[in-house]
């Protein structure tokens, strides 16, 4: 219980995949993962929605792992494997299993979003986790979901599944429900989804958080954590704010492009997401550097 | 242009993907086409929704295209190839293009549903119908792609390319205001989604439909069609409205796992779907038959 | 039962209530009402979402009544007389009836949303209409209600009650629903609550329309009805795309001050929609009075 | 500016009107303020959703209002005046001044949902903060509003009005993202508007909460603010947990028929709501008996 606690507390990226002219860019990867190996960050999550899984082939899947593999450093790393049918998705899993991951992170199914209720969820939950060897983490973010939340009672009755030890949230009402219906005896360990409620999430028991500003910010997302364990409450709630404000206007409005272009401001490889989605305008990243420098987290 | 008018006229199945303990069962798959293939259906849509495609892995969707080649018979085939970045769609279109089949029918991207939006699904659908050498059917189905739909200016958009023919529409309002926009001058052809608004949309001028209950039935839904042709309105509402009946209590209540009940019933084989969508209970299933029955479609 | 048939067939104008600097213009409201009373139209619906009723005091809305008890001429008269309780439900409907109106169309409850469900709809419809000693007329309109829609198993059900004796259903799939299960024995009878799918629902046995456009285009609005009645369904069908359209562009687009604008332009008295809603800037308006023209309703 | 913020802060009930077979009880709305006059609570809020206003005819509201004059004790009042258009508003809202209340709480608009953006909503604030002599407080509740949500950016405008001071958000995902913005400058207090999200908003800087449950817990849901201004958070998260579990099994279930039942329960006159919302059963009432036992509010 406790190794899952002290590996799942504190800030996780949720590493964007780097492309050039729609192709992959490994190297850019490379130079992201070694910048951020450097930080307080505990961790990373691979080929999650910022890291535009659903757009890569399998092969494309595997080449971005074997980097995190290589470059990983220190860090604890959760790999993405949700596929639609449990079958897919435990054949994925244990291949990021043999190749030595710590944990996966497994989003509902969706495309049957109408069909997908709490005891759907619950079987291909319980299915995959006797299944695979590694821990399993729940994703629940039903705005890539077609909708599709956990109920929290089926959060529950997973959290006391052996071989289940967390979720990440992303649903816009944060995990708040959730973390009020936990059996605190359980090695179950919640993470914020987003720095719109990481904050108040840590005072409601999460663990940590997996933020997408932790690409471009990950000082500031780690400092947050840091002045929240050691009680300076004011210091914290001001830096939430200021998060929260630029996670709005950059990730909650432009997405994962809006992740990539504050990058490419802060000093790491963001570039461009890939087609059909688009990039920002010079004129829309010039606005998101001004946010950037009026937050106070780059100088002018 | 009056090739594709006549190769999308009249009624397609969009064929199930049959499994044994959830193993691909292409022998069931052939049973159905050889059946199928006696019937008045224009043709298949293989890999769609009801045909479970993003439950199966890349090289069991190469399985069932194999099937379809092979048991075509005279029938025209539009096969579904959509993935989530442009990429992915071309190549997979591309090798259906080399399979030989007449079609590629293309749902919108979805993962990043906020950030789909018209211009973005223009940019996506262009590209690919420049690259691919089949013609192009647009694929709106808000229920299965998180609420992402085509704004009808952007269909009248994509009407106009020399490569776009038509569109299968399944969202909850029919294609009526897509039928409404559009120019009679173009070769663009639309298919109702759904035997709930069939009939109505061919009074709009629609060109056909693909049914999920032509699966099971494919001979009334074939009957309603040239009911339709014939100008015997009365007779075509009155099959119009047992089918619509049936397939709300059916397919719209359980999805394709009531379509295969339904199939298992009318003599095709249907089975359960892939887990975790979970088939249909035996007194379910008893429902089914008793609606079938009421319907007037089977005798008890 | 033949006579509510009669009565309720055809097209209905749910008037408009003309405002001169947020007052109530009841000479704006005669005018009208002695324009449209030359037309086809069978009648008229009053206090309708058109005619703003929740913008309106209780006093103001016996005043737009008082005017409709005067210059209703021959035509028809439903009167809107929701509230969100049965009790004020029953009475605004008792008062209704000593007025000498035809019939009474009662949205469905919405405040609560979340607790409305089809059991709670059919103790509510049937207590009022238990109450009311003229019939009842069902009023479907997710759009206004909060999402709140008449389930329907629950229309079927209160089909079969003597004194509900139709429905208005403007939600966005139209009435195919509902006109597929109801029970032709019956003596209910659906309206189409809109342009964009009066013409289809037609062809599935819906008696007439309630349609905003007719406030503005009274002839057209009754051609549609009167061709479709004659046969003659290509020309039924051209005008319907070219209501449909105009529909979408101005009620679907800028809802009822869009209708007011529009009323204008073809020489009723529209006017401004009451505060907080805002009327079209002329820049808007002279697209209205271009789609007008462009689709043929009137000269250049 | 200090006076709306001492005013402000701390917990309201958002009192329940109770009926005897559907008429107004006002015997037992008097013996519920007399009992809750002897808590903590900071305040009342009159005719609100829980007030269930909606069902109410204008005569009965003032009925209620009355009874509050007489019995609300030293506690501050906001009224619930909350009508479709701006002119219907401003009258309610001058009557509440009139009758010496404190506040007006005014929902948004919702009937055009479709139609209300943040423009819009700022000239109906901002024109009845205008017109009023009492300060203003906005009411930001999607789920009795067809979804009409107040946006930051409008909500950052409306506050630095002079007669706007606070708002009460009842929004699922909480008045996070409202907090973040504010200019902290400005006398504008946010209250929570649900148990759910109460603790972690006080941890954000909201001034106190207007939460159901305070109608049948006053003491817990004052406990619970204490703790917080206390520094003692650690029991403020576990009441907070126990408050949040059963308001969700409760208010979230059953709505304000839930309400009443825990009030019945705990010793206030709660009842049932009025037609065509239907009280809880006995069997679910027993339900509800056990959470609060189980939760420890009161002894079995």
């Amino acid at each position: 219980m406790g190794q899952n606690k002290k590996k799942l507390s504190g800030v996780f990226a949720p590493v964007v995949t780097p492309f050039h002219s729609d192709e992959l860019a490994l190297d850019d990867l490379r130079f992201n993962l070694l910048k951020l190996n450097e930080t307080d960050l505990t961790g990373y999550f691979a080929l999650g929605s910022n890291g535009e899984f659903r757009s890569l082939s399998d092969k494309e899947q595997i080449q971005v792992l074997e980097v995190f593999a290589e470059q990983k450093g220190e860090k604890v790393v959760m790999v993405g494997t949700a596929c639609e049918s449990t079958r897919q998705t435990i054949e994925k899993s244990k291949l990021v299993s043999e190749m030595g991951f710590d944990y996966v992170s497994i989003l509902t199914p969706s495309y049957f979003a109408g069909r997908i209720d709490g005891t759907t969820l619950q079987g291909y939950y319980e299915r995959v986790a006797d299944s695979v060897d590694i821990p399993v983490l729940l994703y629940n973010a039903p705005g890539f979901a077609g909708g599709v939340k956990i109920p929290p009672q089926t959060l529950l009755e997973l959290s006391r599944h052996p071989n289940i030890v967390g979720m990440k949230d992303s649903s816009p009402t944060g995990p708040a429900k959730f973390l009020t219906c936990l059996d605190p005896a359980e090695d179950f360990h919640v993470l914020a989804g987003s720095a719109n409620f990481f904050y108040p999430a840590l005072h409601l028991g999460a663990a940590g958080g997996v933020v997408s500003l932790a690409n471009a910010l990950p000082g500031p997302c780690c400092d947050l954590y840091r002045l929240f364990t050691q009680g300076e409450y004011d210091n914290a709630k001001e830096l939430a704010f200021r998060l929260a404000r630029f996670n709005q206007a950059v990730s909650g409005t432009w997405g994962v492009a809006g992740v990539k272009a504050a990058m490419d401001i802060t000093g790491f490889k963001g570039g461009q997401p890939r087609h059909p989605l688009q990039g920002l305008t010079d004129e829309v990243k010039e606005q998101v550097r001004k946010i950037i420098i009026n937050e106070g987290f780059i100088s002018a």
